[in-house]
């Protein structure tokens, strides 16, 4: 690669708000988003909540020469919602699905039927190699109530170890998506503390967008008060980040988030704002790079925010744990009713009422054998990503604190043999 | 790293066989296995089927001055049943858990249970990089009728994968597991061809062991005829592959396999075989590889082998729909009886019966309703892999056949818009 190389990538990112028969104006929204990518020409377009693959073969269909290679990423019931599209040819593609997305028993809410991943891109661009990863997280129901804190902390791992171990000879680390956390979430700071990604709201040379960088705003038609919970003016959940490793230097020109509105018709795409960066990544010897912040991320950041983690997956586990046992002594006390009924039933005085409360019985078993079986897995998942932030955080403190804290390594060993 | 560097590589692997309640003299078995690891002194132990943490924290209680090192790789409900014991740190860990494994109602294979996986290891071993995997794939039942045979392409093309991605800074990558493919089955040929790993069977210098390298052998007196179908005198699908990457040799010295017994006691470990290899690595640039067979595999051979793994897939998701469809049916079916049940029930006429049939009912609703839900998540699975596959087959093409097949990648593309 030539010592003057030099490259600006634009790439574009949108939660899309796809769902079939739930999500207003569907076929307008698509329709307005198939001509505003073909018009801008990006080198990237990474969408989530794509939930529709007919809407994926729509728009692929209308961006095939913009963007002539395409991936629809599949998994779980209904899909990912993961897709992108390219200008350049995709050398390489593969997918992670998270251990852990919610749990089955909340159809209100369905993340579990979605099967959320981590997408991957390979990209070869004038002899770089670009790793690009798309990717949405379990949603946020209640900010003051958050069930699924455990599982989005234990995403946010799997995803910043995914990242780590699969962009080892990448040149440059793009990801993008709907991370479902606020910038100082402990997920969020975790990923960017694991990998070294930066925010392309916070470095930015210039953006423009709404206030605080907000990707779901109150101007937005189709989002409610309801959907902003104690932030009334907006929250910033959706991300572009990126890294560049040794030999390169990034950094992000410019970052454009629409407001409630796209650019060209005045009309939201989605209940979700559009990030749109301008990248420019150039070759730079380690020695003269030009912007000290981008080096790596400070160790005692990451332990500390590792501690907090395996924290919070602790009372995870003990969460998990506790719905576990209390779903095995429903099933046994559902069995004991079951053989009770069937003595009744067996019986005059009683039989009609006893044939009546079998089915309830019966589905009471089968509902928490259910709850039981998930928790059990829930458990395991919870403990192998507390395991491995144990591992990082055991090397991570041994290679840190030799002089001044010669045995918290093995404390925190001592600590791992006790769990 | 000097240019004289090498190194010896001392690595065992057995499926343990270690499940609670169910198979036969565990504890004595844990004990011998325990015994001849610490006296051997192997740089790697990796296993499988070890179902019980308690036996995981006996061994690693027994292991720890022989290998400091260990994990338990935890998922699904019952675990992945793999863990490690190594003689030097781990500086990383990751694990990958394959999204298709079975049907949920299959219980008494209860595969779907345990939450198969790979796991990732990264040592460095005098300035080397090692990327040790252990993995254990979906149990063959029936070679003659084997329902899992697209789950376990599938398995096998995403381990693949993950080796392919997660290995691209490793000097060295080892790959150690029970695969349940014998060597010649689609899925083995697709994970060696697509990541060029060499069987240390094959490639063995010296090797001791059953005829075959067989890894269930008759002799063992855990295995019965109907374990090894219609192989009587044993089969082989226990693994030990390795490759190097340029700038590095390596050949296996010797490979030995347990054959019915352990080496010392005479009673076996485990209803399969122990594999012990002794891998030399050395540094050789790339020009003076003295092994020509070392180098990329043919890629006339990847395309063929993609080609039908591609096929095969397609028959998995033509029987994942039509099971989806089939219990859609099933659900339209049960819902209109229950509804005709309640009629029944309040009327005089039929009323017990009516009622007395409305438990089944509900089940069957149920049943049909979580076996559509699994074969669309199944359908999901399958075609992603069918399309990762295509991807690299197009891309394999092009590069390939410019000159014989100019449309043939064209022709690929146009296949997958189509599907």
């Amino acid at each position: 690669m030539k010592l003057n190389f030099s490259l600006r990538l634009r790439v574009f990112n949108l939660n899309c708000w796809d769902i079939p028969y739930l999500s207003k104006h569907r076929a307008d929204r698509m329709k307005r988003l198939g001509d505003f990518l073909n018009l801008e020409n990006f080198d990237l377009a990474l969408l989530e909540e794509v939930w529709s693959e007919q809407d994926f073969q729509y728009l692929r269909q209308r961006l095939s020469l913009t963007y002539p290679d395409a991936h629809y990423f599949r998994s779980g019931m209904i899909g990912s919602g993961l897709c992108v599209f390219s200008k350049h040819p995709i050398q390489e593609i593969f997918q992670h699905v998270y251990s852990l997305n919610g749990y089955p028993y909340m159809f209100h809410h369905g993340d579990w039927f979605c099967g959320k991943a981590v997408g991957l891109l390979v990209l070869h661009l004038s002899g770089l190699v670009l790793n690009a990863y798309v990717t949405h997280l379990h949603a946020e129901y209640s900010r003051q109530k958050d069930i699924y804190f455990a599982h989005r902390v234990a995403q946010a791992w799997e995803l910043a170890q995914f990242i780590h171990h699969t962009s080892k000879n990448a040149d440059v680390v793009l990801l993008c998506g709907d991370l479902n956390m606020h910038p100082k979430d402990l997920g969020c700071c975790l990923l960017k503390e694991w990998t070294g990604l930066h925010d392309a709201f916070v470095e930015a040379e210039d953006f423009k967008g709404s206030d605080d960088g907000c990707t779901m705003v109150p101007k937005n038609c189709y989002v409610s008060q309801q959907d902003l919970g104690p932030f009334p003016s907006g929250i910033r959940i959706d991300y572009v980040l990126y890294k560049a490793v040794s030999g390169f230097h990034i950094c992000c020109e410019t970052l454009k988030a629409t407001t409630g509105c796209d650019p060209h018709s005045g009309k939201p795409f989605s209940d979700h704002e559009a990030l749109m960066a301008t990248l420019y990544v150039k070759h730079s010897p380690p020695q003269e790079d030009p912007c000290p912040a981008h080096g790596p991320p400070e160790k005692s950041d990451l332990i500390s925010v590792l501690r907090e983690a395996r924290t919070e997956l602790g009372l995870g586990i003990a969460k998990a744990r506790w719905w576990a046992a209390f779903s095995g002594y429903v099933i046994i006390w559902g069995l004991s009713l079951l053989v009770l009924l069937c003595v009744l039933a067996a019986g005059e005085e009683a039989r009609e009422v006893a044939i009546i409360l079998c089915t309830p019985s019966v589905g009471l078993v089968l509902v928490a054998g259910a709850v039981y079986l998930f928790h059990k897995q829930e458990t395991k998942g919870l403990c192998q990503a507390q395991a491995e932030m144990l591992h990082v955080l055991t090397r991570e403190t041994e290679t840190q604190d030799r002089g001044s804290e010669p045995h918290l390594a093995h404390c925190l060993q001592q600590e791992e043999d006790r769990a």
